[in-house]
């Protein structure tokens, strides 16, 4: 691809928004009606909603039913291009981007919002034996190796190996490893039932693993010990306090305990997108960019940074969690300051508040708990309040009915209709 | 993977079936109150129905959508076993066929229907540059291709390279073809209307080129002539009589001019399944197996060729056509040979004859050919029809509902529900 042209100057400020995510798109929408140029650019042509990527993973919904297309989504909002390109580079002296094609685009102002990906705390060796899920990709990668571990194990000549084949292992016990662990369990002891000949999927062992002391870490110990209950009663064998010390193909380590175990899921890190790098400020110890009240960069009033790649303290000194809400949240305050830029005027709000409604987490089959500011519930209820806020909040009215009818479908019968396996055919060719 | 473990022994005579299609699923859905043991092998995971394949590669469906789990549709069928494998040898002498894993299972009877692929008429080095569709991973790659275009186009640096990558030929005016062909145009000047900010969709030349004297060549006359004016309706350029005379990256050469055209797909050549060669039989000019009246291999009453790999001549001298319903009147014909041995009789029919119950194709949106034993229509009528007939054959309830919500909403709206890049991010590292 040749170097994108620049864009045709119409004498309007450039607000380049680097990023298609939740605080790079509700940015991006609120100025609608501003007298601005907006370059949204994004690697992915679409918009995912993260929340429910697990549901992609674990075969329960297709990758289409979770994201829309970013060109479809703003196809009405006149001031905005949208780029599906790589940034290579973020010069902010110079208030300039380069794309990975070479072509420079200079900006008035810049929002990153780039995201996080999955981190291996070093272990970089450990990222093949063990994918973490971030991005539909992942998330089909995830997918099958999942649904080929039970063809393995159907195919696995002997005992000990059919049990390693039937050995999953999720590493990390935040949102997304409880998320993982419990629809893993649900599927071995309810979805597979009746399909495998020399197996019984209902003996998979499912084992949800975590350094710390408790799973969801961010979640009041009540809903904790509620959580582990309820992972404990679809199937999952919780251990927490344990780090794991290796992964290879052939499995894990725990403290002298070597577990041979074919699939390992990592959702134990998140590391900041490395772009936070280029922009020459300080960076947490996750790579996340240290940002003002304002969520500027310290000396470049004009480079705001916003989501999973902001690092900043609430009032009450815990950190802005990298939620979607914050991230939502987060864009808007950004387009309100570009607003009143824009308007000569001052910025109306000098810090961002982080409006905390509450946490939820589902964990499988009618299984979930709520904080919603100190009103706490679990179980069936819980999980009903999860369904509903994540339907209601996923973009696109033809992906929610489909994800719903898919819902329904699954809720009644236990089948999930996503267990297609992609990308070669033969499980003797599959990694390891 | 280690060799699979041979079937145990129940003293039940094995029937092994090669191919998952409508065939071999077909022929082992017919014998499942009989006592044998079956094992179905395919390289894939699932059944898919390949009749809606143009769906996906336009982005309509999703994958899960028209594919459903071998497994799944078996499950309650107790004399089957079902093996993800690759068969890589068949000793019709010894009665056993090798799995790409070295594992070796001998039959007493033995079914191949593994179907076609695409072929290129010995021209392989066009194969990159006009991929074919006949599996779900061709399907996601053509979708990558035709949505990657519109972003390159929007992106390129002259006008003749946006013209290249807003040209789109279909080469082979078969069925498929003019499925991707009407669908194409349909995307160009509906769906993607207003998303793009420097290009117009609507300027995108969509071409069907058929080396013969008309599209459509199974249909009547009147029904191809039909089908030319929906499809220029559509705003469909077709070509007949052109045979294409060389595809590179850059374009493809029709006599002698060179068209710049940076997305090329393949709908022309068929050539049955490699594992035909394997029988010792002989093969047609597209590689599949000449069976005799009864679908056996001469000299080997118990081995059964069925679906696109079988070659054989009906009455009037047409051969057997290639297409689903034949797949499957085989599969149940080759069922109920095997069950007349099993049971000690004399095949109760000789010979394979082929109720033709009519031949539909469907060309774009609202327009459709239907030929039912003679009796004609097209346009919107035909549509419904051809409508009502997939979704009514698609498997499994949950993909008939959900594909008729995305049918309904992409006709009220215009819209593709599965608009998603996968598979790496980058334009730029796309190969052209």
């Amino acid at each position: 691809m040749k170097p994108a042209e620049p864009v045709k100057s119409t004498g309007r400020p450039h607000f380049i928004v680097i990023g298609g995510g939740f605080a790079g798109l509700w940015a991006t929408r609120a100025l609608a009606r501003e007298l601005v140029d907006i370059t949204l650019i994004d690697r992915a042509n679409h918009h995912l909603f993260q929340p429910l990527l697990y549901q992609v993973a674990t075969a329960g919904l297709s990758a289409p039913d979770i994201a829309a297309p970013l060109r479809h989504i703003l196809r009405d909002q006149a001031n905005v291009r949208v780029l599906m390109a790589e940034v290579s580079g973020i010069d902010c002296p110079r208030r300039q981007i380069t794309l990975s094609d070479g072509s420079i685009l200079p900006y008035d102002q810049l929002l990153v919002a780039s995201g996080a990906t999955h981190a291996y705390f070093g272990k970089d060796p450990w990222a093949p034996h063990a994918p973490g899920l971030k991005t539909l990709d992942d998330a089909l990668l995830i997918r099958r190796r999942l649904l080929l571990a039970f063809e393995h194990a159907e195919a696995a000549a002997t005992p000990a190996e059919q049990k390693a084949w039937l050995h999953f292992a999720v590493v990390g016990g935040g949102p997304t490893g409880v998320e993982l662990a419990g629809t893993l369990a649900e599927i071995a002891r309810h979805t597979l039932r009746q399909e495998f000949r020399r197996i019984d999927p209902r003996q998979a062992q499912v084992r949800l693993i975590e350094a710390g002391p408790a799973v969801l870490a961010s979640f009041p110990p009540r809903l904790q010990a509620r959580t582990r209950a309820q992972l404990e009663g679809l199937g999952v064998q919780v251990l927490c306090g344990q780090p794991v010390a290796d992964i290879t193909a052939e499995g894990y380590r725990l403290g002298d305990t070597f577990e041979p175990c074919r699939t390992v899921l990592w959702a134990a890190g998140v590391a900041a997108s490395p772009l936070g790098a280029m922009l020459g400020a300080q960076l947490d110890r996750a790579g996340r960019v240290k940002v003002q009240a304002d969520l500027t960069l310290p000396g470049h009033p004009e480079v705001f940074v916003a989501g999973d790649l902001a690092s900043l303290q609430q009032a009450n000194g815990q950190p802005v969690p990298g939620v979607a809400p914050a991230a939502k949240q987060m864009g808007r305050f950004v387009a309100a300051a570009v607003r009143a830029r824009l308007r000569g005027k001052l910025v109306a709000k000098k810090t961002f508040v982080y409006a905390d409604y509450g946490n939820l987490a589902t964990i499988g089959r009618m299984a979930a708990v709520v904080d919603l500011r100190g009103f706490h519930f679990s179980g069936l209820l819980a999980w009903w309040f999860w369904l509903a806020a994540h339907v209601f909040f996923l973009i696109g009215f033809r992906n929610r009915v489909t994800v719903l009818i898919n819902w329904a479908w699954a809720y009644w019968t236990y089948q999930r209709g996503a267990r297609i396996v992609l990308g070669g055919p033969t499980p003797g060719k599959e990694e390891p």
